[in-house]
């Protein structure tokens, strides 16, 4: 088991321009594609199967509190986790593309979200204690951290494209 | 991913003999302690989080067609399966012993419960496919393949104990 700490942001500027600022400096400038779903969204007990390029992982996650949460990860042979998207999880697949842009002593994890959840850019960043000081890069915007809209537990069933039209999305929008 | 087919029974004279027919004829005559707990119960993707002796498994099923059901089984380490049955597994945790029981070219894998499912006993066998012809040991009474109620995720939520009081037991015990 792990305990993951991190801390996440929305981005700022996320679709303003071709190559925003934090695509600029990601050491992957394609990214990685990940498709995600889940077999439990239970924010106590989270499981999630993740294919990230040609690697796939089952997750057990635990409540977060604070920025803590408590992880389980294992490696899955590939097809085992197609199948599973395909078949078993509760709909639908999460895609995301994930930059890994370094900055300031971190490795921050951007990702950029596609279908329902288009427009929606995340950051995060792993820290080794809730206290650690961190330098903020100028696109990173609001914090989220465990905001659980953010969760992608929740973006898979409450995608941010619908946020819009139940009205909750216009003082939130990460390009303010 | 395999397929799984299996057929299960109730065991008949379960609690009757301080040694039942069955029980004689076990591999291992103390049987093998199981602590199981669930991520989710959900019929559709049940994921199960299993302790048996000193190995432990994570196992995500898919929901039973027939008596054929779509499982993936991973090996994990001892001391995350713990953690996990002690904080994150749905209450409560189910406790069984089971027993390999050969009988006429399989082997039968009899659950004898615990807890709150103390005097069920439950026989399972396993096939090469749902046609293939099988001997039945004096010891299998009524079939109980795909009765949800069996489920062992069923079970450590609605255990066998409480179906007394409930009154839908009367007809249905296994010792009829």
């Amino acid at each position: 088991m792990a305990l993951e700490i991190e801390r996440k942001f929305l981005v700022r500027d996320a679709g303003d321009t071709v190559l925003p600022d934090w695509k600029r400096l990601a050491e992957d400038p394609e990214g990685t594609l990940y498709r995600q779903g889940y077999l439990s969204r239970d924010p106590d007990r989270t499981v999630r199967v993740r294919v990230a390029g040609d690697k796939a992982r089952l997750t057990v996650k635990g409540r977060t509190t604070g920025c803590t949460r408590s992880e389980f990860e294992y490696p899955i042979p590939l097809e085992d986790a197609r199948r599973m998207l395909d078949e078993l999880v509760l709909p639908p697949v999460l895609e995301k593309r994930r930059y890994r842009v370094p900055f300031a002593g971190h490795v921050w994890e951007v990702d950029e979200f596609e279908g329902e959840n288009r427009g929606l850019v995340v950051a995060e960043v792993e820290l080794e204690s809730e206290e650690e000081a961190l330098l903020l890069p100028d696109w990173a915007g609001e914090e989220v951290t465990g905001d659980p809209r953010y969760y992608n537990a929740t973006l898979s069933e409450n995608p941010y494209a619908r946020w819009k039209t139940e009205g909750d999305r216009a003082s939130e929008t990460p390009n303010d």
